[in-house]
């Protein structure tokens, strides 16, 4: 065995990285998935988390993995809580087992604040936490597990809160990849001019994969123990803003066509986040325009 | 079968009858526990929970059933997610199973604070929670999931923040009960005149319990859907002064030694809570005063 120096990288493990942003963060800066004979480990399978994190020995945990679709958690809203929070709770006492004392990185979602009224726009940190969903439950639930773990135990424990991250190789559950699958089939012919959406006239806070992935890397650098990010660019962009410069990247022209089952009743109208405090910290900013994220995302559903 | 009338009241179920807050609670307004053939039904238990609300088809519930040890929780802090938040998940759904429209009053914990720092005493309920144990983690995502509860389902859900509740018949895991216990002991000759402490120089919020209990009374007719309510009487005492009361109402005196094991390393210092939310919104103010709170603890303690 070769004797470890003072530079070499610190082993660095990722939970989630066969999903959208843990393959984006794995091949731009390294991390290996936890797994071991039988695969990809279940975090809701205490004694296989505990044998691979005693094999892997981490010193940097990336912790993306989640049950992250909304719908699903309403229908099961018990094994939403059972991979978000237990999960977590599994991966944290199996790396107290090995006495861990490097860095945790949790990767919650901007979905905490649930309802943000206009006068909290953009959203800061401080702000009170109005959770709509059962996958917005889990995950106040296993932020709440996080800090607590920063205040009693010896971790180095950063959390994230994401906005809407987009980039090449979405599932096309999500709205901007879906859009741009239907623009690559209309320009196929496989389709016929019409693109299909929700209500488009809502507002998010988008933000390239690639930046959110290096907002990450930045915050095990130099985040705070016990502080929580949100990873944001700051700009409130609306869905039709999004599709129309999809189209006009495509060069292609097609009718919108709102598809009523679509509509969520209530759906939150406006959306943006306040990024001051991560620039602050670690001075990170988003830095890929979205016309070049949307043009990649075009791409990469051509190729698939 | 009878008529149902206006004026009936309606039918109330209280989870966790048969604890301290429980008792005190069907004692003086009424409320059947949530049992079967089998005895008093483990929340942990969907299939029987959902027949025993199947069966009682409650109007009105109190959800006061909870792991509510500390210590317990962090020995195993699955078992307490699990009591607290999935518990409270299987009670939530069975309810919905049988299309409640009533009124839910989950009682959660001032522990949700966690560290309040010196500049927010008296804690408000918009204060950001700072939980610092799994029990108070359980709690934060009991809460948020009743929260999410009150926008998504057709319930009045209301809920509950009790800071320290005191009064007879509480176990003598809890400082008071176990002050009042010794001081018994030594009146009768049992032991030393020794009163063994922890640190008592800490502050604390105390409501007599059956005031508490009337708060959640008065919650229950007229808190507001979605909202949060601290349960406190806004007076911050120390430990010290109790002890001190105790002493003087029982005509002893005693030396007061501390042991160490009893001391915790990161103690909260100072507590109190703001209670003006609750007074403003259905009346309530604690009447009992700590003289009449403390001589029935030490009674209820002299009839054990």
């Amino acid at each position: 065995m070769m004797a470890s120096s003072a530079s070499e990288p610190k082993k660095l493990i990722a939970t989630g990285s066969s999903g959208f942003v843990g393959r984006h963060f794995c091949s731009l800066y390294g991390g290996v998935s936890l797994d071991d004979q039988e695969g990809v480990v279940d975090l809701r399978d205490v004694r296989r988390v505990r044998s691979a994190i005693e094999f892997a020995r981490p010193e940097v945990v990336v912790h993306l993995a989640a049950q992250s679709s909304v719908a699903a958690s309403f229908d099961d809203p018990a094994a939403t809580f059972s991979v978000n929070l237990l999960g977590t709770l599994n991966l944290l006492q199996a790396l107290s087992t090995i006495k861990f004392q490097g860095v945790f990185l949790y990767v919650g979602s901007a979905d905490v604040y649930g309802q943000i009224r206009e006068t909290e726009i953009p959203a800061r940190e401080d702000q009170l936490l109005h959770p709509r969903s059962p996958y917005a439950v889990s995950k106040v639930a296993a932020e709440a597990l996080c800090y607590q773990w920063s205040q009693t135990h010896d971790f180095r424990m950063v959390l994230a809160r994401p906005f809407n991250q987009i980039g090449p190789g979405q599932n096309i559950r999500f709205a901007v990849a879906d859009f741009a699958r239907q623009i690559v089939e209309i320009r196929r012919g496989r389709r016929p001019p019409f693109l299909v959406t929700g209500d488009i006239d809502v507002t998010r806070d988008f933000t390239d994969v690639r930046d959110a992935v290096r907002a990450y890397r930045m915050l095990l650098d130099g985040g705070q123990n016990g502080e929580i990010y949100n990873i944001c660019s700051g700009q409130e962009r609306s869905l039709r803003s999004i599709v129309e410069e999809l189209l006009r990247i495509a060069g292609i022209q097609a009718d919108l066509q709102t598809d009523t089952s679509r509509l969520r009743p209530n759906e939150q109208r406006r959306v943006a986040g306040d990024p001051d405090k991560i620039r602050s910290a670690v001075g990170w900013s988003p830095q890929i325009p979205i016309t070049k994220t949307l043009a990649d995302i075009l791409q990469a559903a051509e190729e698939n």
